[in-house]
């Protein structure tokens, strides 16, 4: 009976690896054009099992979107250091982004170039997921805010406004970091760290949103110029 | 002859009359399910009139792409006052995209939605008009660097990924910005201005890029939160 069950992968496991083919398969293919034969062969199965455990390739699509998204958020998730001061939040959330979408680059194409665009149910799996995260970043500038004593003065629509180009310029950074080199124009692309995208990151928009927190605005009538003296926008 | 001829409708008019419906039908159905029957209908002329004119949905959507790629990008360079300083350029770049997308965001749906995921060659077409943008943007970023007299130490590959940010932002903020009152989770949302949007991005973006283009640095390391004095950072 051992030999028996050696031979035996349990249906847990072989829907895992399923699903690790399909990612694969429908971030080089397009959804259209990936086959349920590709899938099966990449997972090296045969196409009615594939059929059997995951009944069709809508349904496979929606279950690799729900497991790439679970893991994207967790991930985020677990790197934040809950206790920090707003700021190491944001930047441990950061850099657990950008470590997680360099090591999974096919679930993130996945997420962000096919799941938003094949209509529904999909575009809602992966709407809810990013509506999430952009929350998590509403509730952190808000904090930010708070702790610089102006949480009354940047208005609930500009913090939304702040978290969905926080979250719009993370993620335009993680495809830009993830562009296969033979894909690129040249052969000169040298990809980013994870670490260095968070850094550039906090870089571009903290010292932004700390000026903001503390009153500070970037106006078109004001003293210009990068070299101006700080303060001199507000 | 002159009855006649006014009931004519020219050939360019008429193409453009079809590229109109054509976009708005592609936004709202999508470019799968968007058929040739209704883009016609709305066009207000025959199906074989739309064949005759631009052969096939791949061509009419390729079309499409074009068009409104090439308008996105006139706006945007029209709205640049080319001589002011990096900063100066940068904001009436960005009120000129956030006013272009919010008067067409059918358009914008088509360009940012539809044309990068449905394969080649329409994600090629609105991958050289986002690397036009990007590269502007970089150019920005460069020119403001060598104002603060700092160009060598932002490294390329810095300014690079600070411009891929950026954009990404400005994308996002546009397409929350055009989400329509009854898909939101509420009938709450309201729509930021174009120079609403774009003060959000200059607040954002451009004190942090002021602050890095003058050596500082935000680090996980150094003294942090938003209320420190501006500085502390570096």
């Amino acid at each position: 009976m051992g030999a028996v069950k050696s031979k035996r992968v349990p249906r847990a496991v072989r829907e895992q690896q399923m699903l690790d083919a399909a990612v694969r398969t429908f971030a080089r293919r397009g959804y259209r054009a990936a086959s349920m034969d590709e899938i099966a062969e990449v997972a090296g199965v045969s196409k009615p099992l594939v059929y059997l455990y995951l009944n069709s390739k809508e349904e496979l699509f929606s279950a690799v979107i729900r497991r790439e998204a679970a893991a994207l958020v967790t991930a985020v998730t677990a790197a934040v250091e809950p206790r920090a001061a707003a700021d190491r939040q944001l930047w441990s959330g950061l850099r657990g982004f950008f470590a997680h979408t360099a090591e999974h680059p096919d679930g993130w194409a996945v997420l962000h170039q096919q799941a938003r665009t094949h209509g529904e149910p999909f575009a809602r799996e992966v709407a809810a997921m990013r509506a999430e995260i952009v929350s998590f970043v509403t509730d952190l500038i808000g904090v930010a805010a708070k702790e610089a004593g102006c949480a009354g003065e940047l208005a609930e629509r500009e913090v939304a406004g702040l978290a969905h180009a926080l979250v719009g310029a993370a993620e335009s950074l993680a495809e830009w970091a993830n562009v296969r080199t033979d894909e690129g124009p040249s052969g000169e692309h040298v990809r980013p760290t994870a670490k260095d995208a968070a850094a550039t990151m906090m870089n571009f928009a903290w010292a932004g949103l700390g000026r903001m927190t503390t009153g500070e605005r970037w106006t078109p009538d004001g003293p210009t110029g990068p070299a101006d003296p700080p303060g001199a926008y507000g």
